[in-house]
């Protein structure tokens, strides 16, 4: 699904999927942006557990959260496609200044929000200025095409991947996360494969990347994002081989960037940023 | 070390790295190409198990190396710096028409073999034109700058990769292998952020790079190889991050090759080779 169409005179709000396992007790640097972003100390923000199968996910966060110094946290559940259309949690959503996803199975977002009022008052918010972020499950479910489940390993094969629609906030991108530890970069290469429109992003655990309203990727954290870049693309075999062999993809661009690199999704430029002062 | 210098008049031997856990028992086709660049039935091959700690390393290639079609084979094992300076092994070293380490320890090999007479065989007969390869340790080896160790993971780290001195018989390339299967991608990219000169070749398993007197590679078995060029690097923090920081590297370039498709080492081109025909 495209992203909502933006109300004249007003701006998207930011996009943040985090890679994961982002810190929670120390410096707690991509949760602190995230609040600051949603309005700091006037922040009024849902969490939303609906990908996690633990009952104290979303109380962990509301907990978070508060002491970081929220106004207001409220945990959102969805058990059925039906909550998904109650009047009152979409008012509730109309309220909020920044929504959170939580980690867990990002199937179980799509398959119980996709198409309902509660995912358009999300992308509505979003488009209307509202920071929505979410965490591993929580960030891959925030693009159009949505990297469903994959094998791992780094060199791509037909069937690594299976893509499926996601929230679509974004369609620059497909984000993919636990990537370093998860050796996740096959995968994230093969889904560009199918069609290279779109920047494959993968994020490092605790690390994050903050898609600003004019699209320029800023990286948090302690990790990297690598940014893998198709639109050069030379030769792709993806509609050549049989399921299980390797595919050729000639002519990638990757950008690895660490805080303080960034990168432009309409230009698809990396800069070092605040990584390479000017001598003075 | 340099590559020794090639004879005038001469062409270089083929240099055939291999992932590692090449196929022995059915399609061999890697063992086979190699042997048939070593003078097929008229090969007279050398096997160094050097790197390995098995007993049975180099009698198992032996016996593959024949049942193949080789004329001869001869397993040359070295225990101690001073075995490599006898000169009967040297004389050997200098009939053979082909000479393939096996896997194991890289360092095993460099640690006994570096600097020495047999080493200077080894090198002074692939400026002769005879094909010199190996697998997994026996790959690395290979190179002028050789990865000794790393950790895994998809992105780099300051800390991530020890270089050390290999074998010399290019300088054009930093070899890893397991690539696929051991997620190396962050090793092979950290090794370049050193020093941008060389191109990174990341050998899945059961595939092997054949790199033709003229430095193109070719690409054998059944799955990847990933080819990292940071010839046009527009950023490294390498220079300015500590000992387990992320890197951040601007501008990669990044080619995943399969049979058929090939990169000019020279030109630092890639070509969807046979994978692309003309259309007729």
């Amino acid at each position: 699904m495209a992203p909502s169409r933006i109300p004249d005179g007003e701006q998207r709000g930011w996009i943040v999927p985090i890679g994961g396992a982002e810190d929670k007790e120390h410096d707690t640097a991509i949760l602190r942006r995230f609040l600051k972003l949603s309005g700091g100390s006037s922040a009024d923000l849902v969490v939303i557990p609906t990908a996690s199968r633990l009952a104290d996910t979303g109380d962990r966060y509301e907990k978070l959260f508060l002491e970081l110094g929220a106004a207001q946290v409220e945990v959102m559940d969805f058990d059925t496609r039906r909550d998904c259309h109650e009047p009152g949690r979409v008012q509730r959503l109309e309220r909020a200044s920044g929504i959170f996803f939580t980690g867990g199975n990002q199937l179980r977002i799509s398959t119980m929000l996709g198409g309902t009022p509660v995912a358009q008052a999300i992308r509505a918010r979003n488009a209307q200025g509202v920071t929505v972020g979410g965490t591993s499950a929580g960030a891959s479910i925030l693009s159009e095409h949505m990297i469903a489940y994959g094998v791992e390993g780094a060199s791509p094969r037909a069937d690594s991947v299976r893509l499926a629609p996601g929230l679509g906030l974004t369609n620059r991108v497909v984000i993919d996360q636990h990537f370093r530890q998860r050796d996740r970069l096959g995968r994230l290469v093969a889904s560009l494969a199918y069609n290279p429109f779109a920047v494959g992003i993968g994020l490092d655990e605790d690390t994050a990347a903050f898609i600003s309203p004019d699209n320029t990727i800023e990286v948090e954290g302690s990790g990297s994002v690598t940014v893998v870049d198709a639109d050069d693309l030379q030769f792709s075999s993806m509609h050549l081989v049989g399921e299980n062999e390797p595919v050729c993809l000639l002519g990638l661009g990757v950008h690895i960037l660490t805080k303080g690199a960034t990168f432009n999704l309409n230009t698809r430029k990396a800069s070092a940023g605040s990584l390479a002062p000017p001598k003075t």
